[in-house]
């Protein structure tokens, strides 16, 4: 395995990696690796001569107040993850490569970006596409990989891949989760054990949402109505947003259709922990 | 010389060629080619083994009132002009390839784009950065040639492919001019005969302004005001801005000093033609 720093000296290193006609699988990832990216980084694995991780927890998309410096990093266990699972390349940059002293260029997509997580954490999403177009030009992919946990985040990418017809096929990967539900995610690790236990319910009320929709509930309010009570009844918890939306356009809907596939998201914090969940149905 | 319209045809088509280790050299253009853009296939030509002609009128970067409809097109002579300069590829695509139903994903070059024409048309290089960067993902150049005419056009493209680590060189290629000196531009044909000589007094004052830099004037206020004063006096012509920035970052520059570049860019209406023009000092 090899570990980039230098932003050029990694794009350098991928082009000419694909003139040979290797097919060059990323996971743009935080860091902290967790079994969520571990399946990410084996669904590349799988389908590509080359696997590239990129680590690189990214300010632009922590809003003023969030947890961007408390975000946990542990680069020497990541390391140890990333040789376990035959990934490649570590590109690893620092804030400073990435955004340099008159950086000054954004990408936006509208409309799919204004619901949830981009009403909660405005300039989110533009950071997120942003630093994503950087590491999609530096690692020019065949296929990246990313997980169904981050549902708005994953479509967001779609769009702007199809809008601006870069050549990359966005993969998504099923959500991994605990023996009790919860879903992976580098911040669980703020988790109290007390709170741990809590956060349980976040998946246990969107499978009561999914048994009760299979039983012919179509109600936005009443679904959205009853995860709302399972989790107040946990207490401690506080909801960002419960909310039924298209998988594509992350609209949201008031009564489902048959023969549709909704997303059921939500976001709260348990103590200073944000977390976020979603099932398809 | 091929002619491609659909985006994925020309994506696959570049990407099938690069593979055998060709260059390529891209020139995008709105049409209507005169000998600017022909100067701009002919570098092009020499430095890279394919060339690749874009031809498309981008509504993005044409404000409400501006003149995108009436801007001047002739496919048919730009394919036999793209024959003669030995033009590999043409590709020319449709509003609805490029901006499809439900398009949502736009760049921003922030600061550099707020001064000059970024004042005048707003929105207009969000649009340009927009189009080129989906262009430079169709097309995958080594190389990209821009005219000097449009200086400002030209440092935010460069912005950009720095910001995002675009693997592609932005060249830049000398103003061509007719023989009074007026700068070549696809909208000079809508110029009445009177107009067309009016316009002359640009270049005239552009030279006029370099020789009293050269002659030690280092005040903006004074050679601005001097080059105004010559516009003026042929009348009929309505001055946007003049003016002398910083030919990297395009801010607005009070003296001059020794021994550094600077800009000095003006855009006017004569009747209804927007012309832009400018020199490097």
């Amino acid at each position: 395995m090899i570990e980039i720093a230098n932003p050029e000296e990694m794009q350098e290193t991928i082009i000419g990696l694909k003139k040979s006609g290797k097919r060059i699988g990323v996971v743009p990832t935080m860091g902290y690796l967790h079994e969520g990216h571990r399946a990410l980084i084996r669904d590349a694995r799988k389908e590509n001569e080359l696997v590239v991780l990129t680590i690189f927890v990214n300010p632009a998309q922590f809003g003023q107040g969030e947890d961007f410096d408390r975000y946990p990093r542990d680069i020497e266990r990541d390391r140890q993850a990333a040789i376990d699972e035959q990934v490649d390349y570590i590109f690893h940059p620092s804030i400073g490569d990435m955004y340099p002293e008159g950086y000054a260029t954004y990408v936006d997509v509208e409309n799919i970006t204004e619901t949830l997580e981009g009403e909660w954490r405005p300039g989110h999403f533009r950071g997120v596409t942003t630093i994503v177009l950087k590491l999609f030009q530096i690692t020019q992919p065949d296929n990246a990989y990313f997980g169904q946990k981050d549902a708005q985040q994953l479509m967001v990418i779609k769009k702007m891949v199809s809008d601006l017809h870069i050549p990359v096929k966005i993969k998504r990967v099923p959500t991994v989760r605990e023996k009790d539900g919860l879903a992976l995610s580098s911040r669980n690790v703020y988790l109290s054990p007390g709170e741990r236990q809590q956060a349980a319910v976040l998946y246990r009320a969107l499978q009561r949402a999914e048994v009760d929709i299979r039983r012919g509930e179509r109600s936005r309010d009443i679904i959205v109505g009853m995860i709302r009570d399972m989790i107040k009844a946990v207490g401690n918890i506080s909801i960002d947003y419960v909310e039924i939306v298209d998988p594509v356009t992350f609209r949201k809907v008031q009564f489902l259709e048959n023969n549709r596939e909704h997303c059921i998201a939500l976001a709260v914090r348990i103590g200073k922990v944000r977390l976020i969940d979603n099932i398809f149905v």
